[in-house]
């Protein structure tokens, strides 16, 4: 825990392309930390679209970011795009070696990896790129959140609502994330067992990989570039 | 459910003020439904910010909305200055008419409340304003999702992730709202038990009265004076 008259820069990043909830469930959260500075960050200062449609606008551009204390990295299909674009991923390497925390979101595991910030890591990400994570020196962790740590992973999508939770506890204390948890009324009650490849009717997962199979494709081929540049040891099979 | 070959509009509205996630939850889902038009639409084309901050943008203003066949009403604090808009209430009131399906999150609830829509309905909202919904002639239901025939009401703010599935499944069938949660990972894990006044510790949920009781105090006296004019008899006490 951080002590709280320390004030703390936090910072989202925010790219064409993500998938929304990654960034909009943890605000949610990360807005109500006390004593904050919580902005997001873009490319450029103009609205992205989410992979949806959804348009968001950054507070700032990353070149306009302090130094953040807790970084933010969230996920989607859009996340492929970046994986060689060295201004993000500088960024991102730069921010999270001054940053104390650092949590990813879904895919944004994967931005992390592309910074070569996986290396030893005990991580997770969205069931569909889950075995990727060896690529980037992680040990992958098939847990909904992996705290490493003070880095703090999420699952897919939704899953960065709990990792947020678990971060505003590790930064403020448990009271902090309880009341936090409170206002938002979090007391989820899916309507159906079907959020990940375990409980899922078998039919559905079937076709959710096959949705997902070309991004994945393409997502396994960078990630064996990037381990090759990074000389990491390719995962059997 | 809706046959499939039927074309659906879908439409979110946006405010001033909105508690984000009410919005950006139910947009997860939404988004993702089959042979769908969604939209967001809002009193201008312009964008608003959040009740932290957070910039969304509408697609269109109120007046270039189609009729809708599902709308979705999000809530936050920002409602209490729509209560007696009638160029946001009346184009409530216009859509809901039209709409096969109307969904509300939140204080969103309170909105069609105000549109004098809730008369003898079975709703939900959140906690803090859970006991204003017999002012509006609703029957207030204490559970997190509450569905009224074609109506959907979603408790507070993350409750609208659950509603929204629920949503999916009337409008589209299981099998569809199945796939969206498999797709988003949804099989929460909330790290502390602390999202309902229930099981909240008793200090938070004392702070957190303590933190609404002034937005509370004044939804309470807009919803006595649509009592009022609606001519429903106050609850007692």
């Amino acid at each position: 825990m951080i002590p709280p008259e320390t004030h703390l820069q936090i910072g989202s990043l925010l790219f064409e392309g993500l998938d929304q909830i990654d960034l909009t469930g943890p605000f949610e959260v990360l807005s109500r930390i006390p004593n904050a500075t919580y902005r997001i960050y873009a490319p450029t200062a103009e609205s992205v679209r989410d992979i949806s449609g959804l348009r968001l606008t950054p507070d700032a551009a990353l070149a306009d970011a302090p130094q953040l204390d807790v970084l933010h990295v969230p996920g989607g299909f859009g996340q492929e795009a970046l994986m060689r674009d060295e201004a993000v991923l500088g960024w991102i390497r730069r921010q999270a070696e001054g940053a104390g925390h650092v949590f990813s979101v879904c895919t944004g595991a994967l931005l992390l990896g592309g910074a070569a910030l996986l290396r030893g890591r005990r991580a997770t990400t969205h069931w569909s790129a889950f075995a990727l994570l060896p690529y980037f020196g992680a040990q992958p962790v098939d847990r909904r959140v992996v705290v490493d740590g003070t880095w703090v992973f999420a699952a897919g999508v939704t899953a960065g609502i709990d990792g947020a939770l678990r971060l505003a506890a590790e930064l403020r204390g448990i009271e902090v994330a309880q009341a936090i948890q409170l206002g938002m009324e979090y007391a989820p009650e899916p309507p159906f067992d079907s959020g990940t490849p375990r409980t899922a009717p078998a039919a559905i997962l079937e076709r959710a990989r096959s949705a997902v199979a070309e991004i994945t494709a393409r997502r396994e081929a960078t990630a064996r570039g990037i381990a090759a540049d990074l000389g990491i040891a390719l995962p059997a099979g």
